[in-house]
């Protein structure tokens, strides 16, 4: 970081100053895209960010990101209450500490951004009527869902409706497990080691495992929906532990898969409200059956809009980070003009558009490429596939696959090839001149394959 | 409507006034919708919020929903300029009135909210140049993929993030028809003809099946996520019209599924982009192609982020208010505070919360029902069964299904059992009697099957 990161604001329209409280996994990866993107989520924003301050554990110990020392502070109290920061994101976890930052830094009419569910299911009461009496404000996209924008959809998107049902994976590291016990027909045990090694686990498993992460979460969303603290004493949680992989196969024979789901659910004649997180066996047919590995997936049954879906990576540093940096910008946009300032006409419309605007530009068809599915109807003759497959070749279209069935007209065939991967102008120079031969009748049909990468 | 709801206001704090341009499909699913919640929305922003005039083409034609006459206005262009009305809502269609209307209201200021796309698509750079100049606002939330609040996810949520990748299914006509086509074996005019009788297609059903509302639908997205303004003419737009029931055989026998798809991909190392909407074989293994009728689903690649993918339904009279509705209460939250309102610190967390918050309360265990799956380790001898069954129906716990497995304990059988709805309250009542018996050895498993309803 530069120097000039770290100077005061020199004018009122000077950079935002953001306090980081914590540097672990989170804290790091707001810090990495922050620098990558500040040209551009300050053109967006019409003001720059500037993180002021750092506190760790340790300020000594050394560490992978070099941090200029005049940023690092040991401790977090000093970050959240000094004057020249407005936007402290709490990044350690747990709840003692993390409580007493938080609250001193919204006593201070700051905006709290934050990650940490369980502070929130613990705390949330306390925090959000302390943000109201000192018209601070608390943020907290990343508590639930990674980088998926869940509680941005829940407060605003679906502000119009009411919500009998919401439920869902919210726990990535009990998801991996699951999926590879399905997959690979193997224990619990032995999975839950592998992810530990990996670092899909943490070392102490027991919050994830035994439902108790999902069920902070379950509280956060349970909040958001119906407006009541719902604690998880109060609420049917079970963990994953006792899943063995008979289960599965059972499961599969009576046509379920197995997850672990948070599930809240209210009954608007009753007004009776439920929230529980427990593993489920989920009919193949749902979406949400054949969402796999570290994702997490929401279904949100609004009863205006029906059900929507949505689904993301749950956790890690960078879907983490995209979350917080979304509230951060949140907070400034709040900040530099006292109003909802991220609108399409008050701003460029995209970070890298508002950077750069003049250097997209659209593909011209030798640079759209893919694989593609042709189907022909020919003469059911000898020698056909081999003129077909020549004029391919004259465009340098190679073939992947063929297929031969009847067609629908006596003495034709119907020719379905599939291409390796080609270009959008050899496909098209290819097409007319396969329409040109005798032995084609009408015009060919191209579909096109695509596998996308995810 | 009461007298009351059309009063003009009566101090600063009243209600703010919304005009309806156009009362349709949407115009009317707003209208119900907003009445029905009004209570709900006015105490969660702050401010009540009413219909003040609405225009229609003949406000002499008799209408399902009866208006107080003097709501009603034959002009639209009198609504967006009337200087009571600072929200107007844009629900005619079209691209000629609807832009004379559009403009009209930014020129003086107001906030305009949309739902067409085919506006946006041909005029957006003139619209949102106007409201940047003038101080309006321009929100358009329901012109792509119904009540999904896939703009407010692509412009805020996911801020710190540039989009090599964007696809998924805009126009949930097509993929009805797509999706019957495949599951029926049946031709595309048969199954046009049928989603005409049933309203799921316009009379005039070329926009849709040739691609072009999807592409419309393609070039919001674009914009927002790149900052170029794509017209369909330079797009690759191809209709489903060609696609016939063998091509789903040929398909499926490959591996894959077929959906009309917009595609929007972006190259950062040679910033060029490529913006197409055409039928695509989808593999099986994407979530996408699984998503079926008249559903929308957008898979949004984020470089920080990863894939987050949003479902829901497309279009129609309630989706697309519950989107309507959510731009309006941003607007009424600008307008009021002239501050993003709408965050939890400032505002009671949920409608119906807000509007009844003692009256949710948590449900007892006899009323959380569902179906369970049990496995018990039992010795493997006659009358097992009938003991285990006797316990289930002395708590009124009735089987579906019995499955019988070899255990991995000598003389032991692994019993796996499935109920009928039950109740958690019984079910526990169960497990504690059957844990007693001498028969079962070791704690029973209890697991959860939800087939929820969407
Ligand atoms: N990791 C994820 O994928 C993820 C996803 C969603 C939400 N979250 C939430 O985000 C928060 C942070 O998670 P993380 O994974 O980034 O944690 P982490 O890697 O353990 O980092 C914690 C950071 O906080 C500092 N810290 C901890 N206790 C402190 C104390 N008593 N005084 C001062 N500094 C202290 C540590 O300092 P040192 O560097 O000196 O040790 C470290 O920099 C948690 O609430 C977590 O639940 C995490
Ligand atoms: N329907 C959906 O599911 C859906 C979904 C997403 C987006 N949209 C978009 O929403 C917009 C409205 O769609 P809709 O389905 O509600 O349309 P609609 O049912 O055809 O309603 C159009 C309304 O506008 C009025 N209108 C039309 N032309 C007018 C004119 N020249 N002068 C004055 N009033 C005029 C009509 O008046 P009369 O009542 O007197 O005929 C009618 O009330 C369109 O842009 C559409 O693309 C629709």
């Amino acid at each position: 970081m530069s120097n000039q990161d770290t100077d005061l604001p020199a004018s009122p329209n000077a950079a935002i100053n953001i306090g980081l409280c914590g540097f672990g996994t989170v804290g790091q990866g707001v810090w990495k895209h922050l620098k990558r993107d500040r040209a551009e989520l300050a053109a967006r924003l019409g003001v720059p960010l500037r993180i002021a301050a750092i506190s760790v554990r340790d300020p000594q110990r050394p560490r992978a990101i070099k941090l200029p020392a005049k940023l690092l502070r040991a401790d977090p109290l000093e970050v959240a209450t000094d004057p020249a920061i407005p936007i402290v994101c709490e990044l350690m976890g747990g709840t003692a500490l993390a409580r007493r930052v938080t609250l001193a830094a919204l006593k201070a009419g700051k905006i709290v951004v934050s990650a940490n569910k369980a502070l929130i299911c613990e705390h949330g009461a306390e925090i959000f009527a302390t943000a109201r009496k000192h018209g601070g404000h608390f943020f907290f996209e990343a508590s639930v869902a990674g980088g998926v924008p869940i509680i941005k959809a829940l407060r605003e998107g679906l502000i119009a409706n009411r919500f009998p049902q919401i439920y869902g994976i919210l726990n990535g590291t009990c998801n991996y497990i699951l999926t590879q016990m399905e997959e690979r027909d193997a224990p619990y045990a032995e999975i839950l080691a592998e992810a530990k090694a990996l670092g899909y686990a943490e070392a102490d498993e027991a919050l994830d495992v035994q439902g108790w992460d999902a069920a902070h979460k379950a509280a956060v969303l349970a909040w958001l929906a119906h407006g009541l603290w719902v604690p998880p004493s109060r609420m049917i949680v079970e963990g994953i532990e006792r899943v063995t992989p008979a289960d599965f196969k059972n499961a599969a024979q009576l046509g379920y898969s197995i997850k672990l789901l948070a599930i809240i659910t209210r009954d608007f004649s009753t007004e009776e409200l439920s929230v529980k997180v427990h593993p489920a066996l989920l009919p193949d047919s749902d979406v949400i059956a054949s969402v796999n590995g570290v994702y997490n997936a929401i279904s949100v049954t609004g009863d205006i809009v029906g059900t929507t879906l949505y689904i993301g990576k749950g956790a890690g540093q960078d879907a983490t980070a995209s979350a917080v940096i979304s509230d951060i910008a949140d907070a400034a946009a709040l900040l530099r003009s006292g109003r909802c300032a991220r609108l399409p006409s008050e701003l460029a419309p995209l970070p890298s558009a508002a950077a750069a605007p003049s250097t997209v530009k659209l593909a011209p068809l030798e640079r759209i490429e893919g694989r593609y599915y042709l189907r022909l109807t020919v003469r059911d003759e000898p020698g056909v596939l081999a003129r077909i497959a020549s004029v391919m070749a004259r465009h340098a279209v190679s073939i992947s696959s063929v297929l031969q069935t009847p067609s629908e007209f006596p003495d034709m065939a119907s020719l379905v090839l599939t291409t390796h991967q080609a270009n959008e102008r050899a496909m098209r120079d290819t097409l007319r001149q396969l329409a040109r031969l005798s032995i084609v009748s009408g015009a060919p049909l191209l579909l096109r394959i695509c596998e996308f990468k995810t």
